[in-house]
């Protein structure tokens, strides 16, 4: 009995056609629900263009990459099919509207992810509509504001995240996240963090979920001027190169005939 | 700035409190979507009371093991909170009407199984509303309905879940599913197959996603009787085992004191 | 071109024959170097009769549980095959003399583990031989002796070596190991540290090798009383059970005729 | 207690000096126990210069990538600290003579991998001293010498190592591997074989161990001619790209003084 998907076959690029199709510039997509910087004061201090305009402005300065910007309220989130098309990397914070996000975009975001386009989760964004939907699990964890030290360790040193970054580095103030972080074993752990106040946490972790890469980068905050930080700013250099698609894969369940004789 | 979530603290159950909390006997609840035995006389045929009923009688038998039963065209598809919370492991067979399961009941099993209900996916089934949201990918495969035969190869001798199975097993007329199947890469890989017409496929993978398993086994047709097969049965009886909680954890966000000074 | 090895078949055994083959109870080897017990006061103050007697008389006395121990200075360390054969899971302390264990029976341990033998490897027998030449790796890290307090946080709390241990637990005064440790990814990672002075570590790390489980637990040490710690015996008790053999399987690479007719 | 390492820190190389310590042009040495060329009629027809003239003749004439050849009988087996100092991927083929090569030459490697050298290990090479030691398993497999077709099947097509591959492809005539292999489970699994008579194999598996990166590649035989087959000299090549060195760190276990107060 039949399933009911049609019986295409999946497309494999070869090298040239591989090469052709992905862009040599890395075009990244920021996006930022934009919320809290057009209602708080000590927010847009830190921010005052939204937190997407700095993390754009960072990125969009290195070589080979190009960054745009797309927030929640504009139609479709910012997040249309063309976008998304020519679009390599996507970076989401989102914080206090997660469930405002449309069901309908979160399930386009999810299809290029698995057909190819990278991901990069940030801080409070464990909780958006489409990590959680990309990892399956709660994606909970311990959480608290007290402007802390944290020191995050590089456990990967030869991870191309990685790249530029000493054995550790830290930041002065930050809002703290600690075990047990809810989330399906990672591919590869790169950054664990050490907090002031007693607590560790997974800060940097690596996930292929279809053929697109997924990382989930803990720091980040819209009061404290994380995004400003150098260390950070690289990683996240880094975390787009990583993240660049290798191949664009349309989904398939093809119907197929066999490859040798059934006697 | 605060998540919106209530500060409860995940409540960890010590060892004895776990062993009371986990009945001695497993609970297993089979479902089925009861759709295709109903209309389809080849299936009525090999399944007469149901596929759910041909392995419920099947793990009932087992030591230790307590099964019912529980269907699409029941209300809430026979999986209300209170069937679910004694529920110790939950087995999955849909093939024709994966659209027609609720949401909220997906959603609803899906909590259950990251709190640590066990979840085993059955051939079809890896369309399923439930197994594609907990894994996150779209789960596509080859297929191809030609009755050929399948070998089983057991890659994991020591693991519980082969316990009783040779090196390998074979079924002499089976749907065919091929790779690439569209799955995060299994926590570990227990079967693989080798098909007549010259595919190759990861028959048999397990995860953990929160604090409960999920264990896929490809095998399984509505027109051929695998479910009477004894390695077949042998592999669900050793899998409910496998699955079955170790700990009962609700999902939680707390929000929490430093347990440091923080000068 | 044939290779040289002897063609016998895997000997897979059925589940009776599994259950016979090994002893409801658990038999444990606990393995002690036992040098600075001998030479240094401090080291004598703590564990008068050797680590190796702690360990073993707190496994003892657990149910279901038989402990017994070994050291380097016995013929053969110990470790007879007749020993190694009695032996369902072995727990191995080193620290000053790694270098003289005897290659032969590092590979006559190593060979055990392989077919089923558990493997539980404490603190600083992280550079032991048998660690360093099952993981492949040089198990190099951090460290500093300060006396500093550790938090160990428990990242899998359905897991077994977890069963009772609550979110964290702590031990007032350590000597630290910091990150990077040079190990393989594990499997299955269930405790990271918090150290006063700064640093985080990987310090209750699982992996199958073969047939058999290893368990890299990092807490103990020689003048601080860790081995009496409540918590820790606790997790060594899990650990024991946790690695106990399901299969015991000799090494093989059999020349084997095919299963289908090669047209 | 200290150890009795020396307390040198880690050194991380800032991006610009791991670009300058990699050359562009990867340094690839092909190496080859080069025996049963020497005795053998019906392998010196198929590799007159020996296999690894071959492999190197393919791989020397990709962009970016620079092949020289060492075997067993040269001092040294040909890998000297200099030579290796200077490799970027080493590739391995061994098969009737892999206890003649030194144990020291093997450490010499080893040590090399761990600090970020990458190495591919060809088909009989399963059992070679330098796989197996940092496997830490035996790597045993059933095997058949018939001549019978395998088909790989490429379950990662957004892979390095698989670009340029399509869904699948053959070898008309080959020695048969079969599971189960004994490995540790893969970080990645790329490749699974057909065949003819009736087995499976993962024939294509990635790990990282310390700093380097390892892959296993199945296909080749000294009197089948894999290795001027178009697909396999493909994965030869990505194989090389993907396993060049991405930082070079040698190990180290320092003492380490702490990076906050200890009250």
């Amino acid at each position: 009995m039949p399933h009911r998907w049609a019986g295409r076959r999946e497309k494999i690029l070869d090298g040239k056609e591989r090469k052709q199709s992905m862009s040599k510039t890395i075009a990244v997509t920021v996006w930022n629900e934009f919320r809290h910087e057009k209602t708080d004061e000590a927010v847009r201090k830190v921010y005052p263009d939204g937190i997407h305009a700095a993390i754009a402005d960072s990125l969009g300065t290195q070589e080979g990459i190009e960054a745009r910007t797309a927030t929640l309220d504009e139609p479709d989130h910012g997040l249309t099919e063309e976008v998304l098309r020519a679009t390599d990397v996507l970076t989401w914070w989102g914080h206090m509207a997660h469930q405002e996000v449309a069901d309908e975009v979160v399930e386009r975001v999810r299809r290029r992810v698995l057909e190819g386009m990278g991901l990069i989760v940030l801080h409070s964004a464990h909780f958006s509509k489409i990590f959680r939907s990309m990892m399956g699990t709660n994606c909970s964890l311990r959480w608290r504001e007290a402007g802390e030290k944290e020191r995050l360790w590089n456990i990967e040193p030869g991870h191309p995240i990685t790249e530029g970054i000493g054995e550790h580095f830290e930041l002065p103030h930050v809002e703290m996240y600690g075990e047990r972080f809810d989330i399906p074993t990672p591919d590869k752990l790169v950054f664990i963090s050490w907090f002031q106040g007693g607590e560790v946490f997974r800060s940097g972790c690596c996930w292929e979920r279809g053929h697109g890469r997924i990382f989930y980068f803990r720091p980040g905050h819209e009061t404290f001027p994380i995004f400003r930080d150098e260390n950070v700013r690289k990683v996240l250099t880094n975390a787009v190169r990583w993240a660049a698609p290798r191949v664009q894969l349309p989904d398939d369940c093809p119907n197929v005939d066999p490859l040798e004789p059934l006697r």
